[in-house]
């Protein structure tokens, strides 16, 4: 079980970490602070300089061949293993903008394994070789207004077949990226045969994300902010045709395509969450020596030891758990690894947030404000809490698990 | 040890919850809707809509009586005593706008204190009666950008003597209210002579807040909301000057002043945080009880029923906690309550920001969305954590008082 | 809701910590060093020096009028309510034979109150009077083993109607003071009725202890100890023949006389739980400032600090929940105080552990050894979280009530 | 960084297991329930049928080779990693006797190492050997009362230059095995230069237990046992004389030797303790499939899902770090391996604690009573929280070497 930084890794994160700091970091500030210039006032709309940001970063990047580094045991990419790929996730979890210079960010990861692990030529050639060279970004539409999305089998987004297609009705909402004008496709999850088993209602589609009848109702607010350009959008569909050959894998298989997709998605979060959590402990032990009160550094007051100990332990577990749970996946596949990629979709998020908590409150003001990067942080993991699945289910999963050892016998 | 509902009192929170619930409630949504809409664009001009909103319900507050209710043991008020005051506070809690409707707001009624219980009479004649009778809001400054504010012995914003006025020189941030264009009043604290001994350094002025040579340089954000038209802003004082008969209590006795001033403030917080926490412990019950997964209520699902019982718990206890608080300083005073003060100042953000974090992850992503008041009421608690001083200092002054039970023999 | 002192319980709580202080806590050591020293090596019989200390101080208590203050609402003791009661049993809980000294031990407690309640004239004067005189002692008998006490109406243990006499067969678990060769008396739940109504299979009993065919197979250890002479015994019951008037309230009323019983004893165990965490406190804090590690007392050094304040706010909490549910059963009787009762009854132990736990901490090895009384503390608090309900029970009733608040609407 | 198990570990892993569950575990329970029972009527005499066990088992690790797998990176024993000693050391753990059959229990194995690591020849001849064989058994002496441990600088107890003598003086206790008697060896740290340089004070001496001089006080109690035969004593020196020959090391390098020795042998008590909480968690799932109340299986009711997954998560981050911490160890040095030992050494202890309490609520009564091994479990690993350091003197050392990362730029 080698959870170590191979060779080749340890220098690719070199390079990613060195462009992180010094060429993407900077410019992630400007980026965003752009949001809403765009002459016509649509803050879902990129501006010119946000466009340009994004083709100066993303042209160096791949110039370097740091490109695509998700596309683990695949000739395409770099090869690399999960375990591999989970250090250069860390890297890039720690500043915002990273994640999509290097062609590796959320939902397009995702999207991407499905067209290539199920997907058919011809959607690979309209879809997958744009994702792959970053020209276009995509959605995945699944989470519904009015259903539990913890019980998937509840959603109730009508597909009825007509002729050769299919027409879509109904809502579907919290569709991260589909704000992004350069979302060009949507990978959507729909109801075909509501009478069926449990597992058999749903299949998946794609489609054009500009596929008529589809409607941007609002941008769903996280912590009050619509993370524009990107935005998790809320989308009704009114009689939206799409032809029978958009169907992936097969009428009645969405489960199946949703489950493939999940697991190294989950990682990949998990992983970002600790490069970030790894990026608050660093700023609250800067801010704790230099800041001072009571004529020592805050380092030295109150229980800020046993709280950056604290911090140290947990962060180093949580490391160690995710690569464990990409080495099961690495040699023993998603399925089986499925109950340690739960326990650290549990286990990352809560701990990220807790030292991302301790590090604001050491901030004092200044750590909710405009002036860190923290308040941002900690809105975004707490999104992680209930993204692709919440806690508690997560946890009953694990449970189940470990409960088998023992039914099962 | 009374600490129950007293009749008067009943009968007063019986109005107050009627009128919040089913009149300020549904203006509430509106009245923040309107941010923004102001012609000029400025988030931080009130529209006439919230203008209108805003006299609507403070005129009727007034007309019944329900004003002012925070005047403890005055005789202009309602003659309330803390533990009184304690249970209207927790209905006010409930719904952002209500505290203002009734003059029982932030960082008014520390105000109104220090201006009743130190003022002289023309700062009485000119500011304290316009704010009793809720026409200007005003603005307490006090923290600097720079000093941690646990310390406030730090704190270097400069007043100079010159002549007969004293001229002052400096920035001063996250001053509340202080965007609001009904923001009339600063009572603001400088450092008057460095190197007098610790707490005889500073002196607390009264000022007009149009006083010439003042400069808003921006609103600070709290999670990315500058809480317009409210507003947290950073300000720049560039030779203001100001007459000595403007210093209250006298010069070097800003210490005093702000100690003074609060131990209500940070009770009323307190107070109010309880009535959040029992709003979300509603929302979530009501969610759990008819939102269903996998064929069951949500709150028979995983650890629901131990989250619910261990919030009761907890609010009890924190309530509890306040009342007693209250108490202390209704038979004892403020001094002789302090360590109450600092332990309820603990406990009661740290309970509600737990029961509304349960709220939300039960929510899931409507939990942290515009559709629900869980995020603005998780953002707002956030702040109390280092308002009037953050846990670690409470939390010392809670350790040193136990200590000296010990020491002192 | 008044929960303070009252004057006459002030007076008595000061001669109730005076004596326990000076009388009996010299001597509780003597009388656990004595366990085991009897002549037969029987370490359930008292030695003649443990029966001298208890008839010393007893009749010292006695004649002090310190005596049986459990009898809240009573003609025959202080009358006391449950609020006044509480202050006396905090600083009973102190020192381990304390609460027997005042004549206010369980079970004797709340075998008395059956009795006082239930009993009939004959039950009463057989041995409620020599309850109420301190000469006998008694046992609740109701766990069983092979059966989870959480679920009571799963008890199996059986009698059967044979004549006019019940013959009772089956074993009995965890009869604490069973050991006791004082314990002249048993009230036993025993199942009548296994096809009847959940709550109408058992019927409670009264009975001579020494009635033939009862045999002690063992007694059961807490942590290794057998708490000898006390005891929790494991009991084997054949054949054993009591009359039908020994039944208390009617058959298959044995629930009802179990839940009237449960009421007030777990408010004492919680109020005697506060008395124990500061009791630890106070040894924590003493220790703390008076051993020195690295140049300081070791209050100093850690979170120590942070340590003793989180102490003492969870116990002024935990204190103020009994207060108010012993408050909610004076003023609104047993039932209506039942999710106050359960609150408490999960509250004070857990928080009382915690203190202790942390005392041990800071003492180190010390602090699990015989030189303190830290290790002691915390095993008897430990068999709190099952005694008389375990936990998980409680939360389940208090989540209940909490949801029946919008269910009944 | 490779931390699973090899293949020829994996092997003795399991005839480890294997001995462990069908051969130790029967005897394990027996042997126990010999303490006392010496004609002597001494509880640190071996009975006969003590030294039965141990000689038949012993035999069987040796003959099957099962034996001193603690030697790490040496030629004498397997030449194992540290890593893959974390495996067999876990196993170990699960059965009280086991360590000490497959010749791995301390303090021995620390001891080993101090001789063979810087002991003279002489010393490894009269002692090591023999150890090595498990023919006798040792002691370290270092603890003293009315010294806090956690700064071992303030290490009082004398040896004075005498000739070619010193000659020892003082008290000693916690002395771990120093009941037990076949404890032949003692290796002692003593003052020697108490106005030297804070690390030059001490001197560690080897010596026969029988040394004339050496008087047994008392056992010291954990939780109210004496932990015999083997005992945790507290010793007087009275005019011990002990050659300068048996200085280990060189004079005034006591901590030299006392800091190479704690090393490994934290990470043991780590590795053993994950050992318990594996025990504990499947002691609990089979309780709960079991053990009904309200119709259902225990693990169906309350929080139990969550309880059982928290626990497995918890104990998968435990061992992970702990391999980890050993993998430190074995690739770069206790020295460099120290902040992950002090992580591992703060977490596991606690982790296991967590989970034998959860054990033991889950079972009730039961959990804590002689008819479970969980009580004993629970009191085992609290006093892993002082042992080798305080948890608090472990913290320290995480957030040092934290802090440091910034502050040696």
């Amino acid at each position: 079980m080698d959870l170590g930084l191979t060779d080749r890794v340890q220098n690719l994160v070199a390079q990613v970490r060195s462009m992180v700091d010094t060429e993407i970091a900077p410019l992630d500030e400007e980026y965003h602070a752009e949001v809403g210039k765009h002459p016509s006032g649509d803050r879902f709309q990129l501006t010119d300089r946000q466009l340009d940001i994004l083709a100066e970063l993303k042209g160096k990047a791949k110039e370097r061949g740091l490109w695509n580094f998700w596309l683990t045991d695949s000739d395409k990419g770099h090869g690399l293993s999960t375990v591999e790929y989970a250090y250069l996730a860390e890297e890039m979890g720690k500043v915002h903008l990273a994640a999509e210079i290097f062609n590796c960010s959320a939902p397009d990861t995702g999207n991407m394994e499905v067209l290539e692990r199920y997907g058919e030529a011809w959607m690979k050639e309209r879809w997958l070789t744009r994702l792959l060279d970053g020209e276009i970004r995509s959605a995945y539409v699944m989470t519904e207004p009015g259903v539990a999305s913890s019980d998937a089998a509840q959603l109730a987004f009508e597909a009825r077949k007509d002729g050769d297609d299919w027409v879509l009705n109904g809502e579907k909402y919290w569709i991260s990226g589909a704000g992004d004008p350069r979302c060009a496709l949507y990978i959507l999850m729909a109801c075909t045969a509501p009478d069926a088993a449990k597992h058999s209602r749903h299949t998946m589609f794609v489609m054009d994300a500009d596929t008529s009848g589809i409607e941007v109702l609002r941008p769903m607010h996280v912590f009050g902010q619509d993370d524009a350009p990107h935005g998790h959008m809320h989308l009704r569909f009114t009689d939206v045709r799409v032809p029978s050959k958009n169907i992936v894998l097969g009428e009645g298989r969405g489960f199946e395509v949703a489950q493939g997709r999940l697991g190294p998605g989950r990682i990949h979060h998990c992983m970002r969450s600790i490069g970030l959590a790894e990026k608050a402990l660093e700023l609250l032990c800067k801010r704790g020596l230099h800041r001072e009160a009571f004529g020592k550094p805050l380092v030295e007051l109150g229980a800020n030891y046993d709280i950056i100990a604290n911090a140290r332990m947990e962060i180093e577990q949580a490391r160690l758990l995710c690569l464990k749970a990409a080495w099961m996946m690495d040699t023993q596949g998603t399925r089986a690894a499925q109950p340690w990629i739960s326990q650290v979709k549990v286990v990352a998020p809560l701990m990220s947030l807790k030292v991302v908590d301790e590090a604001m409150q050491l901030f004092g003001g200044t750590g909710i404000s405009q002036d860190t990067p923290l308040w941002r942080m900690w809105t975004h993991l707490r999104t992680l809490r209930f993204a692709d699945g919440p806690d508690a289910v997560h946890r009953r999963q694990v449970a189940r698990a470990e409960l088998r050892k023992y039914t099962n016998q």
